[in-house]
């Protein structure tokens, strides 16, 4: 399973509230052609947490077809509870996820110690048919998992450099906020899952290929391009935001969900402008 | 519908990792003679984020036959979608329940705006069959609703008086923490959610009917005495300390379900001292 | 020394950027018609961080002799270090302090433990010419004090009733917030200092009584409407708007010293109408 | 003035509670031997906040005839007024200081917006008879500057990469945190103020020269084997740590002030293995 590249992650497309199946095909399609790695599903950005189970099968079995065997596909399948989690990755895994990718649990994180998440980790990795990936996702969780746990991360540099020193060999450490991924691939990473990916999967492939060549001028400066887009679409105006710039670069990306809110028309002019300084 | 009462948060007993419907049975006929105003079962305290639907809706339907016609039964249906929701409101109210209880969705906090909160509430308002209770809980949510929507709170007086200044006439505003509920209903809560009421139901009423008659030094002192024991089961030892003072009060509690932990036997230890002194 | 009253906090004025030495005369003399028991100079509000030590000493001797000996006037020493603290209680009370009240140290907060504060305390305490008053703004320092070492503090009613029943019986709590005034007061504060009393004194001294006769209904309809002002003048427009609202009742206010900036036009406006509300 | 070196942020040395001017030339004397850039006194490693003005000035006259002419003295003169900064400043100046280093007004941080904020640094900047270096160290004043005004950071990356693309060419950016140095060094930092480089200046030395060689295999092996002692002498065990590590090293370090606690001897033990570590 190659993890060295970057993957996207597939925000859910809807149409009239439901699962969009056909929009989901021709996004895949698009990124497949643009030589990304494979695709995450049903991650932060796909707003798992406001898709039901049936849903959520749903999407791994539109995701499959689209994406080569010699790509991954990966679908989140952490829940609340130990149980909830060993279900949604026997799930994930029959319906055709090459590896599955576990938030931390977060409705109760102060009842939760670190010896009791490492046993959960540890559980779900035991039970799951496919390769747990782990995550690490402190904005939206509020747990930081503690250096050799974690797999994926943050803008943080020490943070990054703890985690390389502290996992194993043939861990691959993958960079998970775009404005964070060149620093991050200084201190170790070497692939990433990253948002703007979805709208402009080329330019973070570059800085990818930029950064493990050793291009150090080249990555920075491309860095420095890609980060105010990057930031719009996620901590400026969120999942609506990314969806926003997907179908301004001609991807389907539509509304989210509710209690999530379509995106204001300015918003979309403002990020129509970013994307145009980041790729002119 | 009489909310003026006390109602403990039911915690969700399990058997070898099952359900365990018999000690839900037995609980709430201890609690009904004890005299609480009803129940509200799968609430934070209850672990409704680690319970999947088909549990759910087969707690709401075991508590319907204990709880008199006269009391009331409550459930916690909050999900983070709106639609998921709904649909919960929506079975609960099929399985028996007389009203709902709606936590804030949180994982998406940050891209939720308070229209948009608002919006979310009132339309689960409107599809609801039964009557919706809103719910505040700032600790596990992180969101604070704004004072025209809420209906029950934290240990924060001024955020009591401000609720009650803002909601109409016929709201109840029922206190949702122990240690602050004799100064919350100084400042106009007229009822209370308390975990502790699970354990001590006769304590708990008598300082509501204590506070509401304005035998004020009476309450306080009441108050200072259930101080220590409220927050072990709460803040303290959290949901793994609440069954355990339930086990040592001779209701039956047992273990949480991971990746909550059982409790150290430590710390039962300490509650058994901290149950002793409050009523002694 | 009577500490059952209100005392106002009173802003430092200033004039060309100066200490306007005539401004304190007047200021102190109308509230010391109006009934207050004492002052308390140089606190948070008082823009102590913002002074320096010849300034300080100036603010002590010109309050002084407009606090008549049977009500209290009171000091803000605190520094960062123990020693500072300790050297500006002296030079306080030389001044004609009659107590002092000890803030926090804050800036190296991670590196204070309980312990070290006690400690902090208990030697400021001991060297101190005149009564200590400990103090508690969490808002600003960062630090919360255990219950037994604190005297005065927030809007959290479970907090007053821990700190009433840890400390002594000699000990007088004093309500540092008026959004938290009436149920602080329930919860056993027999006094306040009030940023809001700066304003409206007659107002703050009538809640004190009503709590302190059990007249709870009338106490409870009084904070409601003093605490969209006394917010206004503290989390709403800071000291600004503090001094903006004594400009329009009378007093004498003024802007403060830079990086603190002055009240916008329209923050004034909106002051206005809280106070008109809050007065007819 | 040459700032692209790294440099020691001196703690003050105590004899008996007053300051130990024999220490600081037998410290500042080796840290020059060793090749350091310069110094920087009364930062917040050097306990600027628990020294008064007169002992400030000491300092900076006693080490002035021990910085060469070739390397920066830097002095420390922020304070929570911008007049009382302004003055510290023309201090410094007058005591010898090459340049003064601001920090960011923290007590009334709610009340000073990013325009108040500028026109602070703006003001001082304005007065100072000597360049001015920003400072930014978010997690003791809890301000974070925005990119447009700072010259120094914490560990983050995507921040490192902000401020580069904010600040005019000629600005130097500093890491301010010796964690995230090497990764800051990506990112476009060209020098540092590091604490452990009051301990091992050499090594902090050579981690700058490999990565502005761009040799960054060996950079970032050396910032592993720096991170975990790095972190004892901050954020592990504060200053105590600090001067702690520095006695070990054979410098002159002691105690801090009150209430900054003596070091606790297994404190000790730890850090003597980390130091250890990092240099065999």
């Amino acid at each position: 399973m190659n993890l060295r590249s970057v993957f996207p992650p597939m925000p859910t497309p809807f149409a009239g509230g439901d699962l969009d199946v056909s929009a989901i095909a021709t996004n895949i399609e698009r990124w497949m052609i643009a030589g990304l790695g494979g695709v995450v599903v049903l991650g932060t950005n796909g707003e798992a947490a406001l898709l039901d189970d049936e849903e959520s099968d749903r999407i791994v079995q539109a995701a499959r077809p689209h994406v080569p065997r010699d790509r991954v596909l990966i679908a989140g399948v952490g829940r609340e509870s130990t149980r909830g989690t060993i279900a949604a990755a026997a799930r994930a895994a029959s319906a055709g996820a090459d590896a599955v990718l576990v938030r931390t649990p977060s409705f109760y994180r102060g009842q939760v110690p670190p010896a009791a998440l490492a046993a959960h980790y540890t559980a779900v990795a035991d039970a799951s048919p496919v390769p747990v990936l782990l995550y690490n996702y402190p904005a939206f969780t509020g747990v930081t998992l503690s250096a050799d746990l974690i797999k994926e991360t943050s803008t943080d540099g020490a943070q990054f450099i703890d985690m390389a020193a502290a996992v194993p060999e043939r861990f691959t450490i993958l960079a998970g906020s775009a404005p964070g991924a060149y620093t991050g691939m200084c201190a170790g990473a070497r692939g990433a899952i990253l948002a703007i990916a979805c709208v402009l999967p080329g330019l973070c492939l570059q800085l990818l290929a930029l950064a493990c060549a050793g291009r150090h001028a080249e990555a920075l400066a491309l860095q420095q391009r890609l980060t105010p887009v990057a930031r719009a679409v996620t901590t400026g105006f969120g999942i609506a935001g990314l969806k926003g710039a997907m179908d301004l670069a001609g991807y389907r990306g539509g509304d989210p969900r509710p209690p999530l809110t379509p995106l204001a028309p300015d918003a979309l002019d403002n990020i129509r402008t970013l994307l145009h300084a980041a790729t002119h």
